[in-house]
């Protein structure tokens, strides 16, 4: 049996590897090049197809895959809708994703960084780089001081409460469908504006649904404490940036992180540097010192990769014995 | 009755506005400068002196001190050893200091930056900073995937150990003193040659006390796993530096961290920029990708300052009242 993987990068050769190890019995091929019309013809003799591209899957692409007989489909990534559906019906695609990696790669991400904003490590880095040894008046606040309102408890806002916890934080969560053990704990407020009344600081891990859409706006904010730091690591469509941008410019917002952001298409994960940057807001966030952006990178770690890797890879061994795995997309 | 307060920076300022709005019977005078022989007499109609400094308590200054009534000092932070013992004895000088501030301050810094590290947060934040916005190569690793050994289970590492718990990482611990908590958590291995086998991570919370004295040094290092991080908020002569810098340069050390330094006295809490920087292996380490240096902040927190004025204010109304605070120094 023969698996042909597209689109492997450099930091996901270990976990192929180490795939490759565990299956002895299972040949797999490889290359770096994105599926398209053209490359179809790479995975001829395989029984499944590895993939993650932002490029979508076209008819083209499927119809040339299925030529060489291959009609089985595992995505490394979470997003399935980059494919056409309707092609990959009519050739009986099955397709798989994976949609929980890593969630602690998250959760750890958004801690990390807010801690760091309380923190007031860019200050204190910039001061260090340029040899100012001074402390004062970088001084920091604790996170065990801070009460922090977590919105959202799902796989990832779970495991942020967790690290929460174990820094002596006060959490405080909302979420339109609570989970049974942070009800347990007494964790839940409820409602948002309960939650922006008592928090230090606010930390999102809710869905980019349109209900959620500009979640974050100039209302939401005008009923959080003076100084809030807010964190988010979740959808870029939560935020209304302008009422952030203001919020920083009057000091309401005494920090803020981002990772993810409404117009990240295009943006993020490219190589501007030395090039004319396309967004004036985000470069403007990018130069403030109470403020860290990363470019969707929260979830992006060795575990998650060898996640992505491994799971997809296991997928694609089920379609091919004709099963269906537990990550099998339906459509 | 007056305290009067010497050294009181701006960032003390708002913990000692507090200190007097809750003591309103109590004159509070202040100054920013430092107590020597020629500011004693700002003290005088006082019945305490509250300071902070690394300057010298001298005979001469304690005389002055003496000579206008004022035989209580209570310094603000933990060290002692810049006093002139033999003439506070002289005088009777009842003298305490804070030896417990916020274990949470230097626990925290050291698995927020253990945590930057695994993640690699300053060879990212540099590449977003000149609008890199790519994420490979810089991957990052997860904290709840390492295995971290916790030298010391004092006060402070054993708030690192709840930090660590908090993320999901697996902790093994060594302490000469065992505790009885973390003994009966199961975390203690036997040995330091058992942590540092065992250990992706290493963290220390030891005193600079001799028998510490080098405690990271080559040999120490050769019996860790490739590919080790090291984090030290402790104590600056636990570590051999050219080891480390070694270690650093073999690629045994992936990643290091450190607040404190051997040879900080003079160095750190000094502005340099723009100067003849003096030590030329902390420029190195500050310069590179995979090192952490901060100048001894660890410490230097709005709670551990609060604690900071507000106990060595407390102590300087126990003494005026004939009273020995918990925190008196007996010499």
């Amino acid at each position: 049996m023969k698996i042909f993987a597209y689109g492997i990068r450099d930091d996901e050769k270990p976990s192929l590897e180490d795939w490759k190890s565990a299956h002895p019995n299972i040949e797999v091929g490889y290359t770096q090049e994105l599926l398209t019309a053209e490359t179809a013809t790479l995975a001829k003799g395989s029984v499944s197809a590895v993939v993650y591209q932002q490029l979508d899957y076209t008819r083209e692409a499927l119809t040339a895959l299925a030529e060489v007989g291959v009609t089985n489909l595992s995505l490394r990534n979470v997003g399935t809708d980059n494919i056409d559906f309707e092609a990959a019906k009519e050739f009986n695609f099955n397709i798989s994703n994976v949609p929980v990696y890593s969630p602690n790669a998250i959760a750890e991400h958004s801690m990390i960084q807010l801690s760091r904003l309380l923190r007031r490590t860019k200050a204190l880095d910039a001061k260090i780089a340029k040899h100012d040894l001074r402390w004062a008046p970088t001084i920091g606040r604790e996170m065990r001081m801070q009460t922090v309102g977590v919105i959202g408890t799902g796989n990832i806002g779970r495991v942020a409460i967790k690290i929460l916890q174990g820094f002596g934080a006060k959490v405080v969560a909302y979420d339109k469908f609570p989970n049974a053990e942070i009800a347990e704990q007494g964790l839940y407020v409820d409602s948002l504006d309960e939650l922006y009344a008592q928090a230090d600081a606010v930390s999102l891990y809710v869905p980019g649904v349109p209900e959620n859409h500009h979640m974050i706006d100039a209302a939401a904010i005008s009923k959080m404490k003076d100084g809030v730091v807010i964190m988010n690591a979740s959808r870029g469509n939560l935020m209304d940036i302008d009422a952030i941008i203001d919020g920083l410019n009057s000091g309401k917002i005494s920090d803020f992180g981002m990772d993810v952001y409404e117009e990240e298409v295009g943006l993020f994960n490219e190589d501007w540097s030395g090039k004319d940057f396309p967004d004036a807001k985000i470069a403007d966030l990018i130069s403030r010192e109470n403020v860290l952006v990363t470019p969707h990178t929260a979830f992006y770690t060795t575990k998650a990769v060898l996640e992505m890797v491994h799971q997809s890879m296991d997928a694609a061994v089920a379609f091919a014995n004709g099963e269906t795995p537990a990550i099998a997309v339906k459509y």
